[in-house]
């Protein structure tokens, strides 16, 4: 007997208490590992995660989070020659292995640069604008995203033993959520090791990623609505997942990623050669055991002829293929071939070839009339040629796979790209259009990539993943705040229009980061504008737009009325203003958003600047961060003229004074 | 036997074909019509929905829906007093009615003018910004929501039977998805009416909207992953629903708000008028048969006898409560008052009193540590005073409510009510802050907003409806693209960097809103920014920034090295650049977008501006739309200085030319 694979609970690893079932070296048949999670206690270990792995993650911020996400992703990749070799015994080339290991190392990576990009470096995150819901604005509304208190339980698929459960992992990590890792069986092994090394470079926090080697017990069972599971695997198994007990009762969030038969097009003027070495990659790549593999590649019916005879040609050339996973999963998709077959014609490859998990790839030309093209994903090196007449019939079609992952379309055509797209767009999580302008750079029709979601309406199973930020928020509750404009701010963090402002005994352009509080507040002015500054700036710039310099002109605009100052003198005339000259804390002004032109400005008004400190965003791995003020300019008798948000680099303390 | 309702199916009105059960007058027991949905065809009815509804909705632009939300939303307000007159047939007071009537035909007006200012006039959206997904720019990808094919059936509650299914509505209208609308039985004759009312308005295009009086009969076993569904009721009913083997096999979208035992919250300092008030309104409004109702309040231990008082106090002084919708619900709260009392003593009212439907308000005063009163909702006039010893306890307390949809906090303090919103977040769909600054302008505690969004994790359901576009993309498929970026331009309507640029023969500002095409370019400059431009402006602007003139300081920046030209002044010479003095179709620059300084400007740099015609959005009741145009400011060697996003209203060919 070999040894039982350990799975890491409570914060420690767990041995199981029995002899478990034996998993197996894709290629030999020889018993490598024995599985099993007897003995460990499901309720205690998710209690573990909800009462130490989630604490200890809501302390830190988003881009703490994100920092030990990128030591993780770090670590991995230089111990990433010791998981190609295990995963070598799923069957897996080293062009497969470094897709699953590679991949699943650059979504820790790509999240970790991600959430230092788009969150804040905070422990909320404030969705969306500020929501006036009353007239004086002394009510308003805003939404708030706050980790979930529970743990997410992800159960992931055989065929991405690395990948799955990182891509899983990353983001309930960052959204300050613990993991409890469930890795399919066949594979489970390489998972092991990945945890292994995992919890070796000691970079997460105690009880934010637990293991389990084996059947999750009575897992579900203890699950409360603040728990989370994503489920990729057989509808079958979500379907049994879905419908538990304890899953409905407490309306736990639940994503699945299931079947797919996922389509590549190719348009009447597409490339062949292009549609052709993406089926065949989809075929051969992973043995075609991947969720997003073309199941149902749609062919001019004029053209299939050339297709199948070029797709032949280039599987004969393919000698580097791996096996499927385990010899059980060939005889599965032995049987899915022999149902496709009575909609379908086997014009490559002989699915009764091959010994253990070995099979050859399987190519045939199928009636797209009948359901079983649509129906049956055959989880392996299998593809189905179907012809299609016109576009319309072509985006019938790709519907009738009732909700997919991934479709693309291989055409130049723009017209074309567009109906298909549109047309299939809302039965698909992903579509990808390949052509001469982006087929080098193109990651191809099977990768799912961290920024965009992964998953599939329908059959597909109805969840998303991954999105990037997205992705995020799908492990964190929403809530809508309502409150006066002070609160707000002080819930937020962020100085919100109608706040107190706090006017600041320096000018604030002399506090550095750590001084500098939201609503801390400078007003400048007045500065008057005067028909001689508009004149002499339209001349100094080039900007005579009529509205400035003619008055019979301007008097016809319906917005004006009469001449007016540019918008991009008010917002210089600001800039003076609130400006503090000398060496300081302040770095730089790197750029405005939001900028609104309110009210015209006309000859003789008088301009002031109210500048507020409105959000600060420090950087953990540089000596200032970004402050983004409010810069409101009014004329004389109060009213906005211009709204917009200054955007600076300011020193922390410990930087050296510039 | 009283008339049956009619339901409103297949494009036409539908008398069932047997006798239907009776529903009553709330206040007087009498029967007043009877309800069967017998003889429809559910199969054919959402088959008219996605064949007919649908594609005549996604043949409109978000707009053009919104207009026609606006219309009926007109429509209704004028005949709002019939249905107040049908609405006290549900027992409901003249301010209850208006409470669910008017807050419907508000719900419509808010999504009606919430569209126009953020959805585009186009038929899909595109979300969030383009994803680079490799180095040389040719491969990128985006996200586009486009409408579900499929219908959204919508199962509402007996306590809101014009709100809830207008509330349900008019997001998936939006979104382009027509509603098979199911109203709760002992009040679906009010909905009736609505439907009376929506569909001799006219407003609504055949098979948007199609109405069923009575059970659905076996039209969940019809459902296909394209379809929707949204429960308001029961969580046991919630439950059977969301186990419907067709629901689980095509993970057909649903969304259910169930069960909820909201909190309010006194703060030590809180205000006690204001605490008892809600409360009062809460108890008594709708005769406490609102989802959101206060069903716990809690106060501080010390403050239990006052807050008691005052609450009996204010309750007497009520006069206009209505009943509950029948004498069956007043049984059941009657039910639910007498589980809740083996943790809570009665200290105002008695559930015994009362004929038919009519039920007098009921106060407790109940032991926290119990699981009761954080389980039992008896929806009805009810609440349940709960004493908390610190705040620590008090956000345990509210998450022990396992998922709410509203809670409240009455309190001046920021640090207390921080530290309580966040800790009961997760657990709460919405949170109200009411304090002296919001009271006077706040809408209370029960009241959903369109902005904002509804519904609660857990026991609540797990759903969330409205929140403003959220509620419509809801009704959506997120598909992300992968393409080059001409593709991905002509897929979008929107023009993005790197794809085509198109210089047009004559100056883009020339052109009206119809001759413009996403890509319209014009490539101005050079302009040669000298140290006496940069000086010069300094001068007259006033801003003096030492990175502009102190050749010293500014070498010691870290960003600068050296002098640089100001950030408005390089965006003032770009306009001076880019713009087109003679009157013309541009009427006015009103705004500037994502400005950011990429590379600073030096001495003797030339900049050129490119400026790119990027989205065009037409106003369909103004003369005139917004274009955004894309500008891109780079010097000599092409490397861009500044990017940012110019926003013009430019005049149709129709509008007198300015």
């Amino acid at each position: 007997m070999t040894t039982p694979l350990r799975s890491h609970v409570l914060g420690a690893w767990h041995t199981p208490t029995d002899e478990g079932r034996p998993l197996h070296d894709a290629r030999t048949g020889e018993e490598i590992a024995r599985l099993s999670s007897t003995g460990i206690d499901f309720a205690a270990a998710l209690r573990y995660g909800r009462e130490t792995g989630g604490p200890a993650l809501r302390e830190l911020t988003f881009h703490q989070r994100a920092a030990l996400l990128k030591a993780l992703g770090g670590h991995l990749r230089e111990h990433r020659e010791e998981l190609y070799e295990v995963s070598a015994q799923t069957g897996a080339t080293l062009g497969d292995s470094k897709f699953d290991v590679d991949g699943g190392i650059g979504v820790l990576l790509a999240y970790a640069s991600k959430a230092k990009r788009e969150l804040p470096n905070d422990t909320i995150y404030v969705e969306g604008p500020v929501e006036p819901l009353s007239k004086s604005g002394t009510f308003v509304g805003q939404h708030l995203c706050t980790p979930l208190h529970g743990v997410a339980v992800q159960v992931n698929a055989f065929n991405f033993p690395v990948w799955g459960p990182l891509e899983k992992f990353a983001p309930a990590f960052l959204a300050g959520v613990p993991s409890l890792v469930k890795p399919a069986s066949p594979t489970a092994f390489l998972t092991a090791k990945l945890v292994e090394l995992i919890v070796d470079s000691g970079v997460l926090p105690a009880g934010t990623l637990q293991f389990v080697a084996g059947s999750l017990g009575d897992a579900f069972d203890h699950l409360t609505g603040q728990d989370l599971v994503s489920f990729t695997g057989s509808a079958t198994t979500a379907r049994t997942l879905r419908t538990h007990p304890t899953i409905v009762r407490n309306a736990v969030r639940f994503s699945a990623e299931a079947d797919s038969l996922n389509f590549s097009a190719l348009g009447p003027d597409g490339d062949l050669d292009l549609f052709v070495k993406g089926l065949v990659a989809e075929m051969t790549v992973k043995a075609g055991q991947k969720c997003t593999a073309i199941r149902r590649a749609f062919v001019p019916a004029d053209r299939v002829d050339e297709v199948v005879a070029a797709t032949r040609t280039r599987l004969d050339a393919v000698t580097d293929m791996g096996t499927l996973a385990s010899a059980d999963q060939r005889e599965e998709v032995r049987r899915a071939v022999k149902a496709l077959t009575a909609a379908a014609r086997i014009v490559h490859g002989d699915p009764d070839l091959g010994e253990g998990a070995a099979m050859a790839p399987v190519l045939l030309v199928g009636d797209p009339e009948r359901a079983e093209p649509h129906e049956i994903e055959a989880f392996g090196p299998v593809s189905t040629i179907l012809p299609y007449g016109s576009t319309a019939q072509l985006i019938d079609y790709a519907a009738r796979g009732e909700g997919s992952l991934a479709g693309s379309i291989v055409s130049e055509d723009p017209a074309f790209v567009r109906e298909v797209v549109l047309g299939a767009a809302p039965f698909h999580g992903r579509i990808l259009v390949l052509n001469s302008k982006d087929a080098k750079e193109s990651t191809g029709h099977g990768s799912p990539l961290p920024q965009l979601v992964h998953g599939g309406p329908g059959r597909a199973g109805g969840g998303e993943e991954m999105g990037g930020i997205r992705g995020v928020l799908h492990h964190m509750q929403r809530t809508a705040i309502q409150a006066d404009p002070d609160t707000l701010a002080a819930l937020t963090g962020r100085w919100v229009h109608g706040a107190r402002r706090n006017p600041t005994d320096v000018h604030p352009f002399r506090l550095h980061l750590e001084e500098l509080k939201p609503g801390d507040t400078l007003v400048a002015g007045p500065r008057r504008v005067t028909q001689e500054d508009v004149e002499h700036f339209a001349e100094f710039t080039g900007d005579t737009f009529y509205a400035h310099m003619d008055a019979e002109a301007a008097a016809a605009n319906p917005l004006f009325g009469e001449r007016v100052a540019h918008g991009y003198l008010i917002v210089s005339l600001a800039a003076g203003l609130f400006v503090d000259p000398d060496p300081g804390p302040v770095l730089a002004n790197f750029g405005v958003d939001n900028l609104r032109f309110l009210t015209p400005v006309k000859f003789g008004d008088e301009l002031t600047v109210t500048l507020t400190c409105k959000q600060l965003t420090p950087r953990d791995s540089a000596e200032y961060g970004e402050v983004r003020w409010d810069a409101d300019v009014t004329r004389q008798d109060g009213k906005s003229v211009a709204q917009y948000d200054v955007l600076t680099l300011v020193a922390k303390t410990s930087a050296t004074q510039q």
